[in-house]
């Protein structure tokens, strides 16, 4: 169970990753990797993998150089081998991006373990298994790690990082430090949770949209427009908490629960609320002030900023494109 | 209950808007109509009002003169008024915004349809109510109709228009073309639901964001940056929907429902999801064909060049202000 951090490079030190599994989500981990002037060696059992795998790199590269490559940034470092042994051969990070079915991912989480050099942290970019059930069969699963990417992940930054039950403190460590260094933007979770953060987000959302469409309350467009025009706008600045502690007005969230909460047993989702208790209001609005302890003012007229230079963008790529 | 549409006028025939209840939200439509080029008359019966709006209204002027001026619009053409019936004098459109009690709105309505000249469209920005029970008390329900805006409505398009039972289809009809003319993205429901659409998505969100505070699974500040630094960069240009029609690749929304539906059985989330019969599967699959029915390989090319420039510019404003 122990698990030394001195048998693990420090992440800067690393030039060689390898990307297992290189469909959507993996190849998009590859492409990011060689942007950042890594050496990355694939791997994939399927037959079409390396193709598609050099299109999908080849597709994002322009996107990628737009947004700045690192030193050494080439797509000639990619090799892509069938033997996963060898592709392992060198690397000091492992990224596994495999279809998502758990017989599978347990298997080969058990022949990375034995195929790769101690102390070489493991990272699953899985969105819906727990480290602690995929590790189930692997000698030493305390170097395995949650590394859950957002699609593209060449694009997007978020990567939760949580590890299992018996995952080590210093591999998670580990892991959260290395994305960092690479440009990601980490979220560190203490426990497993189904779904992580942003997906279980996400999929409230999701559901919630395709029960209107089930009852006839709303269409697949009007779901799309009511985001992508409404709240879709100021989400990208500011996420869901403080958006309403700005809705809060000067009192900020404080208010907003005091005077709204009671909105909480309103039938606006079919989600129920939780009971609106002191100390989840407490949390909430000290974890609000954690967050951006600047007056509601200057975030508002930050937001409202951030609103103006994103429709005029918006606008401009409208009419570039007409 | 008949409303003939004869004793309307034409939506580009309106110089004159009379905005009731000047807060936050009223404020930010009396800014907005007069950036657009009308003469809007404000009454709200706060002691504070006047100042208060005029301080919001200079605050707005800059964002809505960046984002374009009409012709006419002058912050000179805003007359407020502590008399109700003086206000709606001329007046060609009535924007409801008072503070959300149901008595309240229910008196004012009636209020205003004492004193607003027949053939006057009223809509109300209420978030919570239906129109069948705020104008309980109208003699003339027909004209009554929810025009539900989103915080900062200067600068988010997006207008949610629905009736109550007894308002007329001509006044829903006048009512989104008016708000349409006017530059702003309405979303016409043909039934009342609570929260109509955006806020019910918003809210299912809210909640689960609050059952994860609650039991510890995250901080605030987690799950505003799993939102801002992952799917919060999509939803700008792309809505839930269409979101999972390209996580489907290049089968779209059809892939992604056959071979994830499943998941809809996960526990992501505390919503149920209903169950994913072929109607639904089919519904969906066609909304997304009839909201975009471009393949999925240009959606995705048009997403990533998107999600680009949305990042360039925050990089750019984080350059500008540090």
């Amino acid at each position: 169970m122990a698990h030394s951090a001195e048998t693990m490079p420090a992440p800067a030190e690393v030039t060689t990753v390898c990307c297992v599994g290189v469909g959507t989500i993996g190849g998009g981990w590859a492409a990011y990797f060689l942007a950042r002037g890594f050496r990355v060696r694939a791997w994939d059992p399927s037959a079409e993998a390396e193709p598609k795998l050099r299109r999908l790199i080849d597709a994002a590269w322009p996107a990628l150089t737009e947004l700045g490559l690192d030193e050494g940034a080439s797509r000639e470092r990619l090799t892509f081998h069938t033997d996963l042994g060898e592709a392992l051969e060198g690397a000091q990070f492992v990224q596994e991006s495999a279809p998502e079915v758990l017989e599978l991912k347990q298997e080969l989480l058990a022949n990375l373990d034995a195929a790769a050099a101690p102390g070489v942290v493991i990272g699953s970019s899985t969105s819906g298994y727990s480290m602690t059930e995929m590790a189930l069969n692997a000698e030493r699963p305390e170097r395995f790690v949650v590394g859950h990417p957002f699609n593209p992940p060449y694009l997007i930054p978020l990567v939760e990082v949580v590890g299992g039950e018996r995952t080590s403190a210093a591999a998670v460590r580990w892991a959260s430090g290395f994305y960092e260094r690479i440009g990601k933007s980490v979220i560190t979770m203490d426990r497993e949770i189904p779904g992580f953060i942003a997906n279980r987000l996400q999929e409230a959302l999701w559901r919630e949209a395709l029960h209107m469409v089930d009852n006839g309350e709303a269409t697949v467009e009007q779901i799309d427009r009511s985001i992508t025009e409404g709240p879709g706008l100021r989400w990208p600045f500011q996420g869901p908490m403080l958006t309403f502690h700005l809705a809060g007005g000067e009192g900020g969230m404080a208010h907003m629960l005091d005077h709204f909460g009671p909105s909480l047993k309103s039938p606006w989702t079919r989600l129920d609320a939780p009971e609106l208790t002191e100390k989840l209001r407490d949390d909430v609005v000290e974890g609000c002030a954690a967050e951006d302890a600047r007056a509601v003012r200057e975030l508002v007229a930050e937001r409202d900023r951030g609103i103006i230079a994103l429709r005029r963008m918006i606008e401009g790529r409208r009419c570039e494109s007409s």
